[in-house]
């Protein structure tokens, strides 16, 4: 069972309430001996966490990670690994208004339908705020596949696609995704990008994303079939992020309209090596990593919070209506960017020791 | 761990290879009591097989079931059932060719990196022979939540895109889908699919496919945050199936182009029931059934079998080239139907016995 | 995967070492709408904390548990219950002995093997002072079983046999348990139990106990046949206790020297209730309770750590001699009382949640 | 969950009951390129089936496993090997009585409460039959331990207390344990036991038995703490068999009697080797394995069917009695011997598995 816990060798498990004092996570299974310091995890929290830029939520998290168990003399001990982050700028001004209604787009419906109670503080235990536990565990996953598979591992996410407006993929620059404030990998997009948020927001409204992850680096072998596959964990992973609905990989929802000869990736040897012609098939074939970038994408749907007016009901089950005021990001996709990244490097950490169990 | 077994109390555990003598799986944690007959699992697995029209491979399987245990004067008992089909016209001849050379889009090239040995004969484990288990298990799962929840539970896939054709969703009709070839829910399209797909074979090609699994009297509250969404699981099913390349729920992807007023539902009051005006979250919120019917869709890759000849390596690493002749789908996708509606039916199942475990 | 999580439908996780700032544990998948407060939890955790009497560790701890999440306006959620308990007098003056010396009968050896790397202060993870963490969630489960079975649920352990004495377990009387600092249920024992655990702390030795669990109350039939029988939860859940090497079930190991006449429990109809005339099954029977009571006990070796002189090795393989000063409990068994109550405890909610799932 | 599968990463699955048509389980997680025939595991079937000698039961079983997937060309895959051994000999002529009545000692009371339904028929799902398939799968698990540890590992059962009877286990010699019915590891026992059990089965009685099972070769560092300890794996395992009540690691239970200096293993380097002068430990510290011997034992209660007449209830609730007549064993632990091997092969395999997953 793994209701809040992710993974199988590797595993990670979060707790913790949007507005309740604290909010956490215990990381187990971490191999022994690995250099790891508060600074590794601290830097992906600075990431993801909100009050950054004008087009995040305003609401000012220090996403200060401690760690409490789990490493000592600055290396893991194979035990587990318990990190805690502080709630501090949880305001309680517009807990009436969803205290008593059910958002649209949310889960305050159908938690109080399912559990009788809930936490509706700031969205509780649904709110996106657990996603910061998310990134400290995958902070931890990338720093012990640095040591394990060496520099060559790397994961890199980018927004790709921002409500209507795409950009160039070929124009792909990690620099660049580090010194925008919406991780877009096109230099040519940022402008338009800009104005139209910045117009999104003016309207009260929200728009939609879809995040690319793109992991260099990876082992042939990484998989686990029939149903550990390397894609299947990959989309159960990505699926379980707020407000995801739909997950790609390689060319994704695409390939269905691909003949069979423009789809599968033709492979040559070049100097000694396997190399494939192209990369539909995102790096995995039938489960297992073959050894090309692992490419994943996903959509983030439009964040459901908004000014604009909705029609709804309340706890009583009448008919009103809700306009959702307080700090919310225009497009809660941006920030998914670091939290992809997370989930997938745990998922390759986790099938590489999975496969170095059986296959080593 | 689950490399071959899927589900949490509700399980299945296949095994088996394409041109072994034989394959089969166990399903684990099923409730007892339940009448179940070999004729309920014989009707899903029928309309899966191979050779029902010139639409799909000519390879001959009666696919009959044979239940070995866990069943008792016409009952579940809760122990084991055991189920299993034999291989009946496993054929040899195209053996030599996939022996040696790793055929593009397949896992021929992954499978014997990982493993460093294979069974090449008709694809061994990575065919999509082993999704016959699945849907055994999947129509056992049907029976269960038919009794569970009532006749009120349904669940049924169409393709809703045959590679570059797609069709009028609005005219899903479910009498339809029974009675062509394709799975097609839509009558204005069958004409033109049929000529496309004869053309597609002819050409010695193959095409994708998106297929759409539609769930409904299901009950609100199913699905176990955080790592255990009711969509991040179904989300895990449906792209372990062979050729499967991106999964949606409800809107799926296009959310990503949606404004947050156009996309959350909203919801009313009618006659004293919660009603939701639109369903671009696939019935499902914050991971958790809403009441509305489930939505997924995924689509299928073209078949990586074809004629037309492609370049590859062989098991020396030397450049080749490969022509895949034999008994071919020439859209694999047709046949994931009942393996999609196998799965979810699997997963809601789950999802059903553990919300009764926390909640009820 | 278990490695720091125990349990199935009802799990806690646990994280901590010894001396570092805290211990804690999340316990998920406990059903909501469950009163619950510090204090339920505080009444369990008094009962095994060190330094309440002379006969148990120096070591002054508060054990004080904070509930960091899942509970909301006093009731539980249903989202996962993080608990910490900080780590007040951790004194590190006898740090240096067995930093570089295995105490014989510790995991020092093992963990140094086979991690390559241990947090030494004070034993680190493999220290008894995880299972305070166990308590807290076993009191978690007893608040649980006890509104869902209801009052008639308990579970009462006591010390049988203390080093070489026993006790005459036809004298067990809960409130004597309940006031003496041995967990002894036997009045006429207790003063012969203080003059010997005097003398073996005098003489720099320690001994070992027995202790056993009885659980009253429990339902029919909960168990899971074949690899999760409630018997064989039992036993890793009561093994995995630090110190414990022998689990009996009812009549236990004794059952070896029985008859089938004389170990075999007749069944009669008294009143029309099922009622058996003996109860050397200890309320299991193949796996599943028989609405008996569950007697389970367990063997806890005595303290390794003595201030006698023992042979060993340090770190670099050298022979030398060790003689360990500090606080210790010159028999550990006697606080394993509320730890094997609580390991118990959690396998029966565990056990009564799935029973729900699959038959209810 | 594990209803019927046991393991983590060497995982196995059984079905089946005693009187259908076959049982059967499926192993996954088996390392690939392991030689692997049918008759490396006929051996250890043969140990364990019944009809072999007066002293166990007289029903003929051929016990033929028949492997259906996982291998080929003699080698292992890496996919699931899932085994089939057919019932032949299964007699009806008993049913009636067990049908409507409850043998004490027996499951028949708490699965008919379970469930509220059973297969009668020779016990079903409950009978000592589903244990075929476990020494199977051990088998398996012992060829890959021969073949990843290397020939020095071995692990050997014995029955040493066969009901009031005990041996010198001084004298244990692994030649004798093979060449006399009993698994009598002491040669002067011999003639004692087999007079003992004649009169025992003469009396329409039956007697218990204690089993010791001894694995050498076992590298240091296996085990996972805390939760997956490797005694506490080992635990659960041998508490899983039928009719097994109480489970010893080294010392087991008597460790309560003894003082911390005789129960603790000092160390010493002889040679450059680290030595224990004792192995009160049974070769687990920590939960880690520390090099030495695993030494386990358990108790099996005796054969609860039995001739002579007891007291029970029916299906209906009335008083009844009961004697069991058709093919016993009279001492069912005997035949536990290759069971007892079988589980904690399959334990030990799967920590080797774990621990070169985390640590190597």
């Amino acid at each position: 069972m793994s209701f809040n816990t992710f993974g199988k060798l590797f595993r990670f498990t979060t707790w913790g309430e949007s507005h309740g004092p604290a909010i956490g996570c215990v990381v187990d299974g971490c191999p022994p001996n690995i250099p790891l310091s508060q600074k590794d995890i601290q830097m992906d929290m600075n990431r993801r966490k909100p009050g950054k830029s004008k087009f995040t939520s305003q609401r000012k998290e220090a996403d200060k990670v401690e760690i409490l168990s789990g490493v000592f003399q600055g290396k893991t001990t194979g035990t587990p690994i318990a990190m805690i982050i502080y709630n501090k700028d949880a305001k309680s001004r517009d807990y009436e208004t969803i205290k008593n209604k059910f958002r649209p787009g949310h889960a305050d419906y159908t938690y109080f339908l399912k559990y009788g109670i809930r936490d509706y503080r700031g969205g509780g235990r649904q709110s996106a705020r657990e996603t910061a536990s998310r990134v400290a565990a995958g902070a931890i996953a990338k720093t012990v596949l640095n040591k394990l598979i060496g520099k060559k591992f790397k994961v890199t996410g980018a927004v790709v696609q921002l409500g209507v407006l795409g950009c160039n993929k070929k124009n792909w620059n990690e620099r660049i995704i580090k010194n925008n404030p919406f991780f877009c990998p096109d230099k040519k997009s940022l402008r338009l990008w800009e104005k139209y948020l910045l117009a999104v927001r003016k309207a009260g409204s929200s728009c939609g994303a879809i995040i690319e992850i793109r992991a260099s680096g990876i082992p042939v072998g990484l998989g686990a079939p029939i149903y550990s596959k390397l894609d299947s964990d990959i989309a159960s992973a990505l699926m379980s992020i707020n407000a995801v609905k739909g997950v790609n990989i390689g060319a994704g929802m695409n390939t269905a309209f691909l003949s069979g000869e423009d789809n599968s990736d033709e492979i040559r040897n070049i100097k000694g090596k396997a190399k494939f012609k192209s990369n539909n098939a995102g790096g995995i074939l039938g489960g297992i990593s073959s050894g090309q970038d692992i490419i994943a994408s996903f959509a983030v749907k439009p964040t459901s919070s908004i000014l604009n007016t909705r029609e709804t009901i309340n706890r009583k089950g009448r008919n009103t209506k809700i306009s959702v005021r307080g700090r919310h990001d225009p497009c809660v996709g941006i920030r998914a960017v670091p939290i992809g990244e997370a989930m997938i490097s745990c998922v390759l950490l986790d099938h590489y020791l999975m496969h170095k169990a059986q296959c080593s």
